[in-house]
Parts: structure tokens; C-alpha cells; sequence
């Protein structure tokens, strides 16, 4: 199945700002395209990088310097199923892009954290996306207006954008906790830059040295 | 199954007191704990609230001051299997908990937002809990020193636990977009309060009226 990654190449992870430089967030914002380009491609889909500007990528780059919804909704009148899955989703894994992409219905849907769309199969033509606002929300909205059915697919990893600094404690913290690797670039890029984990209050968050 | 439930009855939901009275936390962690009992019976397993304090619950209720680590490995030593699940987990539902009850490994996990557990089951007698910290990756290692298999869950419902603002439209964002229900007690606590999204920033956040 066809995969659109939607990439920002302007300026990426923008509310990461109190914590990163701009080219710290461009770097990680590369990582974690990697990252997610790398679990597509090992969940056996093929992604195709939708950014804004022409950046370098693993996958073939589509540059629309529209917005992100009419990039997308461009791509969804030309071919279904398609699936959109964001370039921030740092804890994304082949064996859960493969529960995703198997779940079946019209539409299906991972929330992310905060009402947002972090993952989506479209197989209807004539669904549309929304990203403006609460597009999980508006997802479902969307799918009933056109009685399609919507499958929810539940999951920590895949509600998980890198989106406050809170978001790069889970990466962190499932690298850790994961046997297998060491957690994928973007966990790298961040011990790399000196973050640590920070268990000092309630929830685990980041300090850097 | 026997699924203990800690609950504290002195200061439940403390990190949400910037956002409601201790009187409004103390009413709102009975609507998520009552949420959270009536899941995992419609999962088909047995709660036991094991409480800090004398409470009127649903359920049986054990009332333990110890510290909530030594409360629950007392019972784990007594009975294994045991299920350890939360009680402000607004949005687990009977399909997700039968997911997580019915996972293989010695220890079952789903891990909290933050580093937190947020459900376990424990298979093995000599097994022994530690909440306090980023206790995710404590009970791995705990697993891994009595060479016991780990399943993880991977689960937003199962990951969201009510310490934030934040988690709190995450009640209402779901309580919306499913079709089924009104979203349980605990949304419906929320609405009464006054509690309504806000989707004019990033991520769709709380306001009150």
C-alpha cells in the first residue's frame, strides 16, 4: 500500500522550540522521518515523503508546498486505499504499522495524544481529510457524513507525535525499555545531544547535561 | 481474575489541583474509579479496591495505609495470577482490558504516559512491584533479574491516566468520538463541571466555562 508521509521541511516541530534550536529540530525532525520511513518500509508498504520544501529522504520525495490537507486530499482523489502516517511518530514500529494496516474498515484511524490524526487508511475516494484542529474528531465526522465505517486502532505508539518536550521522554523511555535496539536515530540524536531521562517528579520527563 | 485496583482516598489526583478544589478531585477520581470497575467486570474479571482509606466503592474494598508498592506485593504473594490496573484510567473499556487480560508472558504490562505502569498482570509468585519512579522500566528489570518473559500492551487507552489537564480532554475527546456511549462517569463529571475542549491551540486542550 501507498504511504504518504507529510513533511515539513520549513520549520518542523515548531512547538519544540523552547527546547531545540531550529537546526536541532530539523535534525531530529530527519531522524524520526527516518525512523518512520525505515517501519513503513519493514511493515512492507511503500512510503512516499509529501514535504512542503525538496528535502533529502530515504523514500521518493512529492514536494506541494500546499496546505497539509490539500496536499493529502490531492492524493486520495487519485488513488485508494492510501494511508497517510505522520513523520514524527518516533515510537512507530513495524509490528504496530502492520496491525494498523491490516485493521479493516473504510477508514481507519490512530488518535494521536490531543485529538489529532497521527495515522490514517483511507479507502473510500470520496473521504476527504481534515488536519485543521480536532481532526480526530472531524475524521469521524467526515466518515459518517459518507456512511463509512471507521476502525479505531488503539495504541500508545502510534498516538505519540514529537510534539512537546513530554514526547521525547516516551522516546527515550521505550528505547530503553525495548531489548531489541537501541531505539532507532531519533532516540540516538537525543542521548547524542545529551538528553536523559528525568524520573525526579511525577512523570518521567527529559533534562539535558 | 482477580484485578487489584489501588486507590488513594486521602489525595487522589493531586497533580490536577492547579485545575480543581480537593473536594472536585475527590468527586472525579470516584467517577474514573467506578469507570475502571465497571470496565474490568464487563471484562469478566474481579476487582478488589485496595485503598488507603475506607471508601464506598462498587467493589470489595481492602483498606491498606501501607505505601502502594508494599500493598500490592502482599497480595501477590498471596495469589498469583493478579491483575494491577489503576483506577484513573478514564478510558479503558471491557475490549481493551480483555486485550490486555488475555496477553501471554509471565508479566503483562501496559505501559503509563511518563514511565508509569499502568496495568500489569503477574504470573509468577516471586515477582515483586515498584511503583515509585519510572517504574515502566523498573519492572523490567525486576522481570529480567527472575528471568521472567515481559508481554507489553501497546495501548493509548491503557498509556492515559489522569495526572494532567491534558489527560482530561483526552476523556472528552474519546467520550465524543465513540459512538457507543456518553464516554462513562467521568466525562460526564467533567461536562457537568463546566469542562469543554479547546481546539484554538496545537493539541486540543480543556477549558472551563
Amino acid at each position: 500500500m501507498r504511504v504518504l508521509v507529510p513533511f515539513d521541511g520549513r520549520n518542523p516541530n515548531s512547538r519544540l522550540s523552547p527546547t531545540l534550536s531550529a537546526a536541532e529540530r530539523r535534525e531530529l525532525a530527519d531522524a524520526l522521518r527516518e525512523d518512520v520511513l525505515d517501519a513503513i518500509r519493514n511493515a512492507g508498504a511503500e512510503p512516499l515523503v509529501v514535504a512542503t520544501t525538496d528535502v533529502e529522504a530515504s523514500a521518493p520525495v512529492s514536494v506541494d508546498d500546499r496546505s497539509l490537507s490539500t496536499a493529502v486530499n490531492a492524493r486520495l482523489e487519485a488513488e485508494t486505499p492510501t494511508a497517510v502516517v505522520m513523520a514524527d511518530l518516533g515510537l512507530a514500529t513495524p509490528r504496530v504499522l502492520s496491525r494498523f494496516f491490516d485493521a479493516s474498515g473504510d477508514l481507519v484511524v490512530a488518535p494521536g495524544r490531543g485529538g489529532g490524526t497521527n495515522a490514517l487508511v483511507v479507502s473510500r475516494p470520496e473521504f476527504r481529510v481534515d488536519y485543521h484542529g480536532a481532526s480526530y474528531l472531524d475524521h469521524h465526522r467526515i466518515a459518517d457524513e459518507i456512511d463509512a465505517s471507521v476502525a479505531v486502532v488503539d495504541s500508545h505508539r502510534l498516538a505519540t507525535d514529537a510534539d512537546e518536550p513530554a514526547d521525547l521522554a516516551e522516546l527515550l523511555i521505550h528505547a530503553e525499555a525495548d531489548d531489541e535496539a537501541d531505539g532507532g536515530r531519533a532516540a540516538r540524536w537525543l542521548r547524542d545531544a545529551g538528553f536523559a531521562l528525568d524520573a525526579t517528579d511525577g512523570r518521567v520527563g527529559i533534562g539535558r547535561e
